[in-house]
């Protein structure tokens, strides 16, 4: 039986070229956290430098000729080498490496460097343009990304849509095909609902949440909740950026950041939970893998699924808030007095269309993305024009939330992923939700009594659960399969589904 | 004439090897500053990597290929091809890349790899020893970067010690030979000084310096002074870090830090306009020439006379306290108060024999950096053994200064540079006190009533000055060389002896 040990002379430069990621890493979150604003310019050469290396490396001849020993480079099939059997792990590298490598192969490495610094670019610009209220700043950078990554696309080669090419490189496997009808019943169950509520007498009071808030104790609320998680600090960190994420170096090096809002109690707290969800993800994998597919997680839907389940599942649950509720009120006793657990409950649950995505409730959350899910195909496809998005934003915000922005920066400059050319990333945040009820549906049943765990702030007992199941595997096995493996079954919206409209339905009394 | 524009083959590759440098000295800045605890030994391996990668790159054939058309590798002589007329910056930028590459040449890229790695692990097992005043503890690591330095000397090649290759690194054209009469010369001027001081009835009381002060109070004086100085914020920060350092990724983001003592003014004050005078420095250099040798400062020694100018001439002058020490009051009046400047300026020059190289005097500093001149020659000759350190190290600090460390926390261990493989820094300390005071005497004869000026508040007329004359040239002359074109002589110890026993012989009324 062959092992990871017979696959050495493949790990080691993979290991290097993973250590110049994560150094590009750290760029990329000294840019989002301290670097002064001078240093922008610089900083897309040095990123787009690094990304160019770590691409030269990956597709090198040495690695193609180690690669092509072991595995058919046109279909990715094992060879059947007489004397060859694979343990798991071995198998999964070789098949998760081969994806890596035929991926960047396709991409000539000039391409990578220009596309890295545009894209370093354009997110600078993106954020003076997002502050000026002026989508028309903006555009010359967003033609420039979009020209190169339908260009991108067709260096991957795709089937029936170039958008597909770019959904893959974010959720493996995943199509438009797949995604549609995804959308279709969510939208078929979650309108109807929002509607009820809508109607619903029950008018939900959530100014307690918009008094003034004092940044530094909400800063260290927020910390408290992540030591609960199991958020280790001893391999991490929190700061402030202007839009929260989570980055990882090494297991042993896995930031989160946040912001707060003196006048918002939400915004700190729940991207606290939020990231320190994905933050668990890359603490939890496995530190022997580090540098290997192996030691990397599975999809991005995958990763969402854990910060959607810490922010929704347990954040926004009550049994969190029996717990915490009292720290809080403590913490805020001036804003927070003579309000019980159940109306801060009921508050931070409070359905209401609104324009930003990352503030929406759950409900409507999903008709945001699904927005650009459409808008998104429709520029890598070419049928729509990047000087007429402001326009289509907001039709469409007008036809799913009933509401239109003011501005382009509370409507179509909102999110960074564009300037980044993250097109395809936005269907993995509906991906992430309904993974995340899959999921936790499943620990609650093999987890005894987790709510009441949860209810005495022992979180860490699903972080645990989390770790034996997701975390510790990296891309051992493929989505599906992972999901597979979890719950017993494929992806299913049905969960999520029932969840949401148990959860608004008790609240709302529907 | 040919220029820089018919270098551009070569100026391509080292302009990406800059980058990749820069994004390596990013990586140590975060080490210092906000790295988790757990992250070290992946940052270790990051950065070695990234100085592997640049190193590969500087020997590279393509390189050698280009720089053997115009200079004999041999000798670093500038062929005489027919038509071929530099003019002077392409005369420095190959004379100084040949510099360079002829030594990364000597040195195989595992070895740097190597070097690097254990350095970084070093250097955190040093920072740990210290805590624990134990030096047995960073004993093994020390010898095995001592072992590797020693290593390094041979395959640089030198002339009479293996001191010699490792301190031309720091300081280019520097020797024993050189220094050692410097020192001497040093010794027999300032022990006599010394003597006469500690002889004299002034007594200058100093415990208005080591009250209680408010560390952000503190904190945010030194960040003024800075803006006086003219450190642009826009493209640096100030942070903090154990030990105080400048590093620069670009001349538009050039970092500085600082370390804040609740009861001693004196630490976060003086860190920081010195690590100003070395950041005006990196802020000054010529971005144009970003990437090639002239885009870089021209010594260690150069580098260091730009911060003690800074600390020392400027930042413990009368002049200075003229205009700042009413801030001060109004900042700490609560301390300071019925306590005017002259009594301040006599406590922050009081003389007086220390165990900490970094707090000392003026006078005594020159008698730390001669103690470890002479160590660290005779571990890298192998005249003396890494296990004997603590006791010669406290031999000598009873010889030199009459003073004995309690402990190796306040002796041997007290500094960094031996656990980052830093053999031959120390001397440029003492050559950067020799020539700050020979450029602070030009500058006081070159700009009309600089001290008047300094008293009002009006730093920047020397930081242009500096710029002007230093900064923005980077390597294009000798440091020799351009000693000459600021004061017309060759380095002089002359100037700075006679400032401070002017100065000193005032204070203490000799």
């Amino acid at each position: 039986m062959k092992t990871l040990k017979s696959l050495e002379a493949l790990t080691t430069p993979l290991l290097e070229i993973q250590r110049i990621n994560s150094a590009a890493a750290l760029l990329s979150w000294d840019q989002e956290t301290y670097m002064p604003a001078g240093g922008g310019e610089a900083r897309a050469e040095q990123i787009s430098t690094l990304q160019g290396i770590a691409h030269q490396k990956l597709i090198s001849p040495d690695i193609e000729k180690l690669l092509v020993n072991w595995v058919d480079l046109e279909t990715g099939e094992l060879r059947d080498n007489p004397g060859d059997t694979w343990d798991e792990p071995a198998r999964s590298l070789l098949r998760e490496v081969w994806r890596d490598f035929s991926r960047a192969k396709k991409l000539p490495s000039d391409f990578v460097v220009r596309l890295s610094r545009e894209c370093s670019l354009a997110q600078q610009v993106w954020a003076e343009a997002k502050d000026n209220h002026a989508f028309s700043q903006f555009l010359p950078n967003l033609r420039t990304v979009l020209s190169l990554k339908q260009q991108e696309a067709e260096y991957l080669g795709y089937r029936e849509s170039p958008y597909n090419a770019l959904l893959d490189v974010y959720e493996p496997g995943s199509t438009i095909a797949a995604l549609r009808p995804l959308f279709v019943q969510i939208k078929g169950r979650l309108v109807p609902l929002l509607k009820k509520i809508q109607q619903s007498p029950v008018k939900i009071d959530d100014t307690m949440l918009f008094h003034t808030f004092d940044q530094a104790r909400q800063l260290e609320f927020g910390r408290l909740v992540l030591i609960a998680m199991g958020y280790d600090f001893e391999r991490g960190r929190l700061d402030l950026s202007a839009h929260p994420f989570t980055t990882s170096f090494h297991p042993t090096d896995v930031r989160v950041t946040t912001r707060v809002h003196e006048h918002d109690l939400q915004s700190c707290l729940f991207s606290c939970i939020h990231e320190g969800g994905h933050g668990l993800y890359d603490q939890g994998l496995d530190p022997r893998y580090f540098g290997t597919p192996l030691g990397d997680s599975v999809s991005l839907g995958f990763h969402e699924s854990q910060s959607r389940m810490w922010e929704n599942c347990v954040g926004r649950s009550r049994a969190f808030w029996r717990f915490f509720y009292p720290m809080l009120q403590a913490t805020f006793h001036h804003q927070l007095r003579g309000l019980d657990g159940e109306q801060f409950y009921a508050a931070i649950n409070r359905v209401k269309p609104s324009l930003i995505r990352v503030e929406a409730d759950e409900l409507t959350y999903n008709l945001h993305i699904m927005l650009r899910f459409e808008i998104e195909q429709d520029l890598i496809e070419g049928r729509t024009r990047a000087e007429d998005l402001p326009g289509i934003w907001n039709r469409k915000m007008e036809e799913y939330l009933g509401i239109v922005p003011s501005n382009d920066a509370e409507g179509v400059l909102q999110d960074v992923h564009w300037s980044l050319g993250a097109f395809g990333y936005f269907p993995t945040y509906t991906l992430g939700n309904l993974y995340s009820v899959q999921f936790y549906e499943q620990a609650k049943l093999e987890i005894p009594h987790l709510e009441d765990e949860i209810a005495a702030g022992q979180l860490m007992v699903l972080q645990r659960w989390l770790g034996q199941k997701i975390h510790r595997w990296g891309r051992m096995f493929t989505p599906d399969h992972l999901t597979r493996r979890v719950t017993g079954k494929s992806l299913d919206p049905e969960p999520f589904l029932s969840y949401v409209e148990k959860k608004y339905g008790e609240i709302y009394k529907l």
